[in-house]
């Protein structure tokens, strides 16, 4: 067997590792009786440790030296080669003990997050989020050192590839000097619109069940996945075993199920990738911006089309008889309602990225140490201002408290929404050209010409190519801002 | 750091790991969707993999061999670091492909049980099977040189330690003498017995509701535990996290209830370990007949009583309205009815120890190579047919093929039923005779006199002593059959 192979071997382990380590997260979230959460905590701590542990060995830095001159082999073997060799530098250069410490110290965040959140208590919360974020610091510059980057820069390198601030301000810039005025237009417009919300009480069973043959008509595959309910949606699990949760309130429906369609579009994407690769690093997807291009092209190109409004109200119907009177049209008013509100994931499309903006802005403050994590309220409360006209003051829980990134220590990921925004839109037009009858199709619960087009050009793809190069050689363009706006304007004007 | 004290903290990240491993099994039993087997699969052996390799490092060795002369500790040091060199010795006999391989086999064996064992396919599922026992057996073999015992005593330590062929025979020997006139006189009787079965359908949903208020009232921890449901009930997790499962038949809800005060006994012990020992060897229950003991204890002794039937039929009453004209002793007739059936799990509490002597008499067979596992099938059907005169032929699936155990790998798990089957009488014994108040108690729901009783004679203990050690110090009598007999005579004549 040569070094290379052995590597190989080797990432396969760790790929396993990290597939456990996916389940006892989602066991966590959803499945872990409250009083287990040290416990867990400090286990999961541990198989990180393992896992790093695996990644940094002797062995492996000597078989990385032998392998730097391959055989002739593939491009995918490669590019998975330097993979390889980033990811050991990246784990290289944090010591065993900081990265169980870290690991810990956020789970621990992350599960007093969850109490303090309902409880809207941020002075509660502070003393912990100040200790996790303190390690994610220190994590940070360590990178930062190595790579020779930012301490900012390097998270977002985790995050989105590609990207860094120097990249991110101007496109950020772009958006908030389009969106500020566009959104003024279309809130002014919409006060015209008459808008009917569904009435009466929705069971959980029935909207799960609703929640199952939406992600059965898009494509999702059961036999490798399952749907389940958390405090905060997400996609978790492997390729061969995707987890995604949504979570109910009885009251509506609609806010749940585009959370299975967001959630949907991360699925297929992970059981669409290559089975070849599935265990090497080229076959993971390291872009979250690229990830989450693929579950915001479902929820937002696909789901709030009127099309999908055409093809969901017959599901509405008999899920719930009591929506009966709700038409198409109405369905679609409801789910392209713009209005600014507190919670990014609930969000309009419209005011979505300057949620996004007002967090980037204030992780560079952070990182740049112009403020604490104690002044987060005061700063947040004030961008929100500028931003949406809205203040969070008093209300924590509804602003700086409201997403569990920053309690679980991923900071430097919010922007990979936005990016990932942008590259569905673009991906989404490209794809359009091709298929002009998509949207009828799409109105008969039919997706397929979508799902074949997303499997060659992306899911394929992995993480072969850097991603503004596979978006340059799959759409023609370098990425734009150009897309998102224009399909924002075809929508709402 | 001392050596020990550097023992014991990898003895804690073993721990943790193990923890994650019932997670990911129970996970795999519970909620995993079914195209993630082979991956679950590998996954799992990968981690087992990595578990043994923190066990058998140099480090370890030569923090063994520094350690010897320990200082001053307390008894339970001294103890654990008796466990922590038996444990290190025996996984350092066993290669690490090997464990991964054995580890991989038992986990794929497991999986085809569940699809051939519902087709009732024994010739499907013999090459798999045939494949995961033969590296049992050269595990057993590989210990059996290390420690000097004969490879299926090498087995019988794994979950019975303290006892082996040797003690076993004469044990069994004298159940199946007494237990074959008993259980005639005993059907004799009970033919003149009027039975009423519950009649209609009883949803899992209320049998679940029913379960939850069961366990509550034993004493179940819900903070550290929960129900779900399995292909076979089991009982997993960690004493911070305890998995119970059960599973459910639409037309009756007694086997799948008396299956959750089963499991709720296993539950409870390891809710009521000490605190100050979880993470290290002498706080494990390694003997599975002691563990039994407990889930038999419940389940026999207390939740086979008049007395708890009594209790029972008002929350019978109260899930199940069309049981209104059940009474408390049609439930313990019901309860209590000895049938010889097919199923071990279903088997009444007379005729169960005989579906162990026959898997018992079996195994033996099978270490002895006196029989081969294509054999099965047939010795099944003959000792069937001698012990509870019924013929399992053509019948796999309510034969050889009734139980998870051998196709997950657990060989010489069996006769830790019946031997705790044994301690839970004698114990229990022991109990009433400082409780003469308690059946009136648990005729009300109240069980805090055991619950008292079992922390400190039970629980406390967790792994300090030698099974007859401990079981002497506590009923004051070495390990008897008489209770156990006594006791059915007691109950059914």
């Amino acid at each position: 067997m040569n070094s290379y192979q052995k590597l190989k071997n080797t990432f396969k382990r760790i790929s396993h590792l990290q597939y456990l380590h996916h389940i006892a997260t989602w066991d966590e979230a959803v499945m872990m009786p409250p009083g287990a959460g040290h416990e867990r905590s400090k286990a999961i701590a541990t198989l990180t440790r393992q896992t790093q542990q695996l990644l940094v060995s002797p062995k492996m830095k000597r078989w990385i030296q032998e392998a730097t001159i391959i055989e002739p082999v593939s491009e995918w073997d490669k590019v998975n080669f330097a993979y390889m060799e980033k990811l050991i530098k990246r784990a290289d250069c944090i010591p065993l003990p900081l990265v169980e410490k870290a690991t810990f110290a956020s789970l621990q965040c992350e599960q007093m997050w969850r109490t303090c959140r309902s409880e809207n208590n941020w002075q509660a919360f502070l003393p912990c989020f100040e200790k996790s974020f303190a390690l994610v610091k220190e994590i940070a510059e360590r990178r930062s050192a190595v790579f020779n980057l930012s301490p900012y820069d390097a998270l977002l390198d985790d995050y989105a590839p590609g990207f860094n601030e120097k990249t991110l301000d101007p496109i950020f810039t772009d958006l908030k000097t389009q969106l500020t005025p566009l959104l003024a237009t279309i809130l002014e417009k919409q006060t015209k619109e008459k808008m009917i919300k569904p009435q009466g009480e929705f069971s959980t069973d029935h909207q799960y069940a609703l929640g199952l043959k939406v992600m059965s008509a898009l494509g999702f595959d059961f036999q490798h996945g399952r749907l389940d309910v958390s405090h905060h949606p997400f996609c978790s699990g492997g390729p061969r075993d995707v987890r995604i949760t949504t979570r109910y309130a009885k009251t509506e429906f609609v806010t749940s199920l585009m959370a299975v369609c967001h959630e949907t579009g991360h699925g297929l994407f992970e059981q669409g990738l290559p089975s070849k690769w599935l265990s090497q690093p080229v076959g993971h997807i390291h872009s979250m911006a690229v990830h989450e291009s693929q579950s915001l092209l479902y929820e937002m190109e696909v789901c709030h089309s009127q099309a999908f409004s055409d093809y969901l109200i017959h599901l509405i119907h008999s899920s719930f008889p009591a929506c009966c009177d709700m038409t198409a049209r109405d369905l679609h008013t409801l789910i392209t309602r713009v209005s600014p509100s507190f919670i990014r994931v609930n969000a309009d499309e419209v005011s979505y990225p300057l949620h996004i903006i007002l967090r980037y802005e204030l992780e560079k403050a952070l990182f740049k140490g112009e403020i604490q994590i104690k002044d987060l309220p005061f700063y947040w409360d004030k961008y929100m201002q500028d931003y949406l006209n809205l203040s969070t003051l008093g209300k924590d829980q509804d602003g700086v408290m409201q997403d569990v990134h920053w309690p679980s220590g991923a900071f430097g990921y919010f922007p990979a929404y936005t990016i990932g925004r942008l590259i569905a839109a673009q991906l989404f037009a490209t794809f359009q050209k091709s298929a002009p009858t998509f949207f009828a199709d799409v109105k008969q619960g039919n997706f397929t010409q979508l799902q074949h087009w997303l499997k060659k050009n992306v899911y394929d793809h992995a993480s072969l190519l850097p991603t503004q190069t596979w978006l340059q050689k799959v759409t023609g363009e370098p990425l734009s801002t150009n897309f998102f706006i224009e399909g924002l304007k075809k929508r709402y004007n």
